[in-house]
């Protein structure tokens, strides 16, 4: 006697938030599907399926349900796959356990200094103070402060922060030579 | 009876400056091949293939020469093909029909003008004045100063500027104040 087939995985796409990827969540899923009854009918039934994100799970990964699709008589019911997703965040872009941030800024507050404000994933206000000049080419390292790692529970990635320099559109003869005065000559 | 066999190609890479691309450039290359004399014996003789590389040639772009391999009796000679491949150019690099230089400049002059001067790939002396602000994100666009353009003679691609903006490392309070007192404030 063969052993009934099992019909093919129903991949479905799970989108995520990166606060919901942060602080972890639960979901749960409405699906549908037809069941065999004791006498072999098949029945539309509704059913909730329940996922445990994990703080710091990464799109791709995959949340798998046994045998939760259709049942068809002579076969094994197809498995029901969730494949994470990450919605774009305003604010942060995620690189593996780092988030990366990008703070725009005067020009005067990249050479003079200023104090960066943000708030985390989790809510938390985050003051930053930029003392050294900021370059373009300046990313300041804010250790701890990125996603959760999820296979080391309490353990963070870093929050690297870029920056974009916004110059003056124009400057006039007088700023230009006071300009020339102040800023060193390479 | 049956057709005789061809050899498979011979592929070999073909390196060349952007410069000799830009001018275009005839290249000899020896090669040393197995002939079959009237009496069916093999004897090794060197030939020179003649490649007129024509301005604006682009990477991948291949020369063939047919049957300029080993003759072997009884079969077809392979054919003889150069792959050209570009050499890296400390100055400039290629986007398509385009050349891209990176000017790096202090912030002086990048607030208050400068003067880019460069050579082209053909050895003239190219001034560039710029009096906008440069911003890092400037790209600054010089009209057919880039590569020939093989398919439409006298044509050439841009040449795009980009700008690296070198920050002093520091500033004392004092710079720091009268930088604030004239930059404008976003």
């Amino acid at each position: 006697q063969r052993r009934p087939k099992k019909d093919a995985a129903h991949e479905m796409n799970l989108e995520c938030t990166l606060e919901e990827l942060y602080r972890g969540t639960t979901r749960r899923m409405k699906i549908s599907r037809k069941r065999l009854d004791a006498t072999g009918q098949q029945r539309q039934e509704t059913e909730i399926l329940e996922i445990n994100i994990r703080p710091g799970w990464k799109a791709g990964t995959k949340i798998t349900f046994q045998e939760k699709g259709d049942e068809n008589p002579g076969r094994i019911a197809a498995d029901i796959v969730f494949v994470l997703q990450e919605k774009p965040h305003p604010v942060f872009k995620r690189d593996g356990n780092d988030l990366i941030y990008t703070h725009r800024l005067s020009l005067a507050d990249a050479l003079c200094g200023a104090v960066i404000q943000l708030q985390t994933l989790d809510g938390r206000p985050l003051q930053i103070p930029m003392n050294e000049v900021v370059s373009p080419q300046v990313e300041k390292v804010v250790a701890g402060e990125g996603m959760p790692i999820t296979k080391h529970p309490g353990q963070n990635g870093n929050l690297r922060i870029r920056f974009e320099v916004l110059f003056p559109r124009q400057l006039n003869d007088q700023q230009k030579m006071a300009l020339r005065q102040v800023l060193p000559t390479h």
